[in-house]
């Protein structure tokens, strides 16, 4: 998707450790009309199947996966990062490591969102390592619904996330993928 | 709001210690039409002022804010609940009391993102106690931004947080003001 590349490059910032930093559009500060286009992407590529929820993790896979829904005309489900008193009942639950936060989660999704007659899209914002995505391939396997595939903003090429999951046998749409990546250079695939 | 007081009168649960459940379409599975109705109405609430920034907190408060944002034609910026590696700078910051998870938040912003110049509308899905809206207000106010007001989608009138914030000037747009409530029974104002 040659907008967001374009995006990544102008705005996007290189830091030391594998980490891109998008927030000033993506996952702290929200550009909306790019989330909308982001959206009619996703539509685009995953038209030739049905969807009937489309499922991520908080917090910045809501945004992208929320304005994405109006064009699937589906409901989201994000799965929760911890343990709520707010959760009753029985839920789905996967543990996550965090790159980011250097621990590990309880990924957690009530059993009453996601239905073995469900057709389900994962959208998230990032792949790179694949953790959050294993965790809720995890949970759309326990619930006996179809994964339709999964809708990435930005992959990180050059991690293994992405080529593990393809080869479980999970559609995998990336918009961006980062072939390499460093301070003075961004390369994509 | 007639329709999201219907919808709670129909989905919501009142657990005892005055939880109201909405999970079904508003924080854990989201009705993306029913939130577009919601965008629309806080638009038309707040038509009478400049906003240039959406202002709300991960993780239920992002879906409700970027909808919403559609109708205003403007960014969102989200808080974020713990210190994170990904942000870098300087930042704002204050600390929130949680009613639900029983600690305490730091809530951070990065300063790219709230300016002097600003014009904001805070957006959140919950208003009891208003320690996550004071925490924004905090937020606002170090930055220096004009506070245009707050909108909300549920109210716990019965909470002193509402009356606590507007006896500070702020103005609190309330979709829904909940006067009562018990497992038997829910009174709007």
């Amino acid at each position: 998707m040659e907008l967001l590349k374009e995006r990544i490059r102008k705005d996007g910032v290189v830091k030391p450790g594998n980490i891109l930093k998008v927030d000033s559009f993506l996952n702290h500060q929200i550009d909306i009309p790019l989330l909308q286009k982001i959206g009619e992407e996703f539509k685009s590529r995953f038209s030739d199947v049905p969807v009937t929820r489309i499922l991520t993790i908080e917090a910045s896979g809501i945004a992208i996966a929320c304005i994405a829904a109006q064009y699937f005309n589906v409901p989201v489900v994000f799965a929760k990062k911890s343990q709520s008193i707010n959760l009753d009942g029985e839920s789905y639950t996967a543990k996550i490591p965090s790159f980011t936060h250097k621990k590990v989660y309880d990924v957690i999704l009530s059993r009453k969102y996601l239905l073995p007659e469900d057709h389900i899209l994962i959208i998230d914002d990032f792949l790179a390592n694949g953790c959050a995505l294993k965790g809720l391939i995890e949970i759309v396997r326990q619930s006996g619904a179809v994964l339709e595939g999964a809708g990435i903003v930005i992959e990180k090429g050059f991690q293994s996330g992405g080529k593990e999951i393809r080869s479980m046998g999970v559609r995998v749409e990336s918009l961006a993928i980062i072939e390499s990546m460093s301070p003075d250079s961004l390369v994509f695939r």
